[in-house]
């Protein structure tokens, strides 16, 4: 069972992450390895010929990965992005898009996930990205972390 | 359906790699999608601690999308990596190791493919790679490349 | 000699991609293989602790390496990112950030380049990015694509 | 200062790791931030049209950033590769093959270094690869590592 619920998580993210209210992230499902996390398209998010910009799905698949990782080590850890691997497959419709994975590892210091990105409508993925967060050990002389 | 089956990808292997015939590949499945590659792993893929090593795995997911992607366009087309992109997850045992993965896309000039490298005995992947392959073009004059 | 200016590049950007204006993007340097991309940081860019996020990195390297290109082939094509990997270094500062960064390959299909993100006022790179842009074949008849 | 010069980080490999010592693994230059390792090409390392083949390359790559970090945390820490990115530039030529590399960053869990593959003969590099290791703790209870 992860520590965070949907509503922990996206109540956390709204608080701590007002800069990305523009996506308006949702936190569909949540479980011990897998998160699926819904966004919001805005003009914002687009470019030429309405398609959903790269980076607007690297945000989505950053933040869907900070939350899956949070759910299960809690609010506490000062989790940060080492790398992400992102390859663009189709073209996104400009509506609505969500970001499913799951944990490919969850270690001490490490932590490798493994994302689809998909835009509503459209049956296939529009990106696959492949991330890994740094885990920075506890401060309060616990071991293990 | 794929233009080759696992036994046409196979003795095409055979023939024009004979240099990792010491990886014995075999083609466990494949469909239009998907294959699962399996290899027997000698002592010459091993590193100190008995763990297979690191270029031993980038070539098994290299060849199984070599093949998954031959299964679709057929043995004519010279098709070569571009980008591989490889996470470690765990240490693998030093018995055998397979390959499952998927299509991601396969566009005109690009395919792209993600896969999960087991080691027989071992539950969770040993490591994950997402990878491309350039498609080059039909040299006969036919266009739709 | 690129076919592209600084201020042509610039102008170019301004008038396509008005939703990244924002970024002030900025183009200090572009010759036949390298770029330098200079951005203002605003609040909007940054994260918890005063540093730029993630996404804003990922955003100035994918549009330098788009500028790097189009200087490289003009404005006509519509070139699109197919991959691009990204490993954080250090936390920025919350002051301005340029990309220098490099074409390492300028192929037929492809276009492959290599970015150092810089944060004001320190030394060491705080990202460092590769990333490949497919180029559409041209559409007037034209062979060479 | 590296803590081990050419030769001992020769003499280590090749203790090491007999496996590869079909590379012939030679380490032209290190230094507090940077290697140059060199290798033999054998036609073990060919495919078709006499080309080295993409794992090769992988190998050469992984073998100089680890020989580069050895070079400045010493021979005693079993550092474990956790990502590999790679892109394929242009054919090499069947000769010689070196790695030119350098250190992104050091820190105390991991270390990011930036290769550039070129072939005996060839200007430009044939293929760019960026690796992160992971440095476990030390074992003797010192702090810092």
């Amino acid at each position: 069972m992860p520590v965070m619920t949907a509503e922990m998580l996206e109540a956390f993210n709204r608080e701590q992450f007002p800069q990305i209210d523009h996506m308006g992230l949702k936190v569909d499902h949540v479980d011990d390895t897998s998160i699926r996390v819904s966004m919001s398209v805005q003009d914002m998010h687009l470019r030429p010929g309405g398609t959903v910009s790269g980076p607007t799905m690297m945000q989505l698949a950053d933040a869907a990965m900070y939350l899956l990782l949070l759910a299960q080590i809690g609010p506490v850890a000062l989790a940060v992005t080492t790398n992400l691997n992102i390859n663009f497959l189709r073209k996104p419709e400009p509506g609505g898009m969500y970001a499913e994975g799951r944990l490919l590892k969850l270690g001490k210091t490490l932590a490798i996930g493994e994302f689809s990105l998909y835009s509503e409508g459209l049956e296939d993925p529009v990106a696959h990205v492949t991330t890994t967060y740094s885990i920075p050990p506890k401060r309060d002389g616990q071991t293990g972390v």
